[in-house]
């Protein structure tokens, strides 16, 4: 291993993410302005936002009230008045179309051990019809409000209690409960209640926050197993972070997904984004879809992979099977490969199915490259109109490594 | 498979228990006085309880306050003053000594497919001396009080708001998340704290419940991994013994430990207890602690077997092996054999490793006998002296089974 990657390595292992505040995007995400809308994938031109990820972003900007309609929101966006942004480049990731304004209350994670933040908005509930899947009307925009209104400022105070919430002894529990932490966060979002209960309860005792409130928001989370997913996504953002811009490393330390292309950014080329067309999938979609109705409307879910989870330790969730598909020894077999294409182990995060191996985490380009295996990602899909119509195991595109290894033998040269 | 053994299979399955209440012992279990002690096992007379069981037994009789010290409880068991009587004949399952005293509270659990009630008394916490363990010093005494007048009248309140609380739902759920509900309850327990949180707020809120029983009622079960296990076993003993008592059925509805033996009771064989020798063992022992140093105290958890938990589920469970041991390739062997020696599968309760295949319920002593395959038990270990060394799988023994057998061809004759 290269002393690059070595020390990329060390930095994914030893990061340690910590969630520390939950603020409105337009407070602590940097660059963000009040006309901002954010959304998944790499730096792309306003016009190149296409189908379904462009209807999500003008949606984005209704909700915030920056425009009445998608018509005006258009013209908006033509006129430079509303910015489109990527999430990575201000520090967050996003679900799916990934889109985030300026009052959109955000989970900050604050990894202790390198300094850095990293930022993701919140879970919208179990309705197959939300925002990140391109779906918008009132009942979206209401739920939208309640996690502005309400759950998010009662959080923030159950947070800030006791200063923070620790998020690697959560994912590390939830790997030995059959969560994978991102297809699967079901533990983890049980684990994080156990966590939150007794602060929500003094609060709620002490009048600090209105009973009413707390009271919806122990039922939200009761009832949205998927909370988790983001607070794993800023975790493993802030990681991933503290792995970036280290010379000569061909870690990848990020992957993304847009309307156009799945792209990656390695440790050792700065801010380049290496394209490839979109994933090869192996899905199980909800009744009534077929694979014809599947449209790819951005994602960047998979940082988790990026850091070992989702992926890389689906042999810790064999319960996925119900909603992706496939088989627990697929599921196995899969997740070994993963080790052929990383840089190392997780001291930490392990699977009890590998003998309490850990996962695999350091995807290398180099490896890639050399065994043709490339990540296996677990993700939701979107349907053409918006809403969730099925989930899936994804492959990357082999052609963002050869574009990535090609940078990589130049930097050398 | 015979029509009894349909109709038991059928009994187990679809049984469906809830916990409805918590109360002192005295008050709900049948035929327990103030004087009674309940402990493990088969029936036995009071002079054959020996060595860490008889303590354990002696222990209850000081902690009740039938007794000044274990001499003077002596005298009052040879004078007939203390009962000693086993925990299966009260409705009872006793953990490990499986001591019951008449102020202990027990969880009722009621089969409300067939109408029938199983207890089970409360998990002491996370340290290793325990009176079930056959431990007794201040810091057992004051866990247990604890128990009686603060844990257990609070949690009461709290099942009570909403008509009980069903517990198949928690159950099946567990088994997706790492659990199988013997010797791992981690998710079952999270997910009752889930289910009882914005109970206990409301209490709280009301003032109901004074705010310090509910904040430590709360961080004794966030600290008790193990909680859960005794709703378990209520749930496993209400759901057996609605299988028992079918003329011609061949299965298993009960398997019990004491010091002396481990014993079976089947379906169609009334209250005969057929005995056998101690089971075989593959454990992991604490540090510091040899084979040498476990003793048999007693136990009835396994209960859960008799339903398809515990052994009969730990594919669903790799977790385990750093508790007891084994490999997941092992643990998944064995739980394959136990479909061999049972009459179905579980339409409800499934094991994501298999292919989200039924767990295998209803131990049927002819299979046992045509295969050789006797069933396995996830169980903890104690040791001489008291408290917990270890645990392990254990395989119960062919004699039971053997005894059974012959009384069965007996009936038929």
């Amino acid at each position: 291993m290269s002393a690059a990657n070595a020390e990329a390595y060390r930095r994914l292992v030893e990061s340690d993410p910590v969630l520390v505040d939950i603020r409105p995007a337009f407070e602590v995400v940097p660059g963000m302005t009040e006309a901002t809308v954010l959304t998944s994938g790499p730096p792309l031109d306003p016009a190149e936002y296409m189908g379904g990820q462009r209807r999500a972003i003008l949606y984005g900007a209704v909700y915030e009230g920056l425009a009445a309609d998608l018509d005006d929101a258009e013209r908006k966006v033509a006129a430079g008045e509303i910015e489109i942004s990527n999430c990575h480049s201000h520090g967050c990731v996003g679900s799916v179309a990934g889109i985030y304004t300026a009052s959109m209350p955000v989970f900050v994670v604050e990894n202790r051990a390198f300094g850095n933040r990293g930022f993701c908005n919140f879970y919208e509930g179990e309705s197959r019809r939300r925002l990140n899947y391109g779906s918008y009307d009132e009942g979206v925009e209401a739920g939208l409000r309640f996690i502005e209104r309400t759950l998010a400022p009662t959080l923030r105070e159950a947070v800030l209690v006791d200063g923070g919430i620790e998020l690697r002894p959560i994912i590390r529990r939830a790997i030995t409960m059959g969560d994978e932490l991102h297809s699967r966060n079901t533990a983890a979002t049980t684990l994080l209640m156990k966590a939150l209960a007794p602060r929500l309860l003094e609060l709620g005792l002490a009048g600090r926050v209105g009973a009413d409130a707390v009271r919806e928001t122990l039922a939200f989370m009761g009832a949205s197993d998927y909370f988790f997913l983001r607070l794993s996504m800023a975790a493993a953002k802030a990681t991933a972070d503290a792995a970036h811009g280290i010379e000569g490393s061909s870690i990848v330390t990020a992957m993304t997904l847009s309307c156009k292309s799945f792209a990656i950014r390695v440790s050792g080329l700065g801010d380049r984004w290496f394209d490839g067309p979109h994933p090869t999938l192996e899905g199980k979609l909800f009744d009534g879809f077929t694979e014809d109705d599947i449209e790819w409307i951005g994602g960047e879910s998979h940082i988790t992979e990026t850091v070992g989870l989702g992926g890389f330790c689906q042999a810790a969730a064999f319960a996925l099977q119900a909603y992706q598909g496939g088989s627990a020894q697929a599921m196995a077999a899969l997740n070994e490969q993963m080790y052929e294409i990383t840089t190392g182990e997780h001291p930490e995060l392990k699977i009890p199915y590998f003998g309490y191996r850990g996962v695999p985490v350091g995807i290398d380009v180099e490896r890639v490259l050399e065994t043709g295996i490339v990540p296996v990602i677990d993700g939701g899909l979107a349907g053409r109109g918006g809403g969730q119509i099925g989930a899936g195991i994804l492959r990357a595109p082999m052609e963002c490594f050869e574009a990535a290894g090609a940078a990589l033998a130049a930097t050398r040269a």
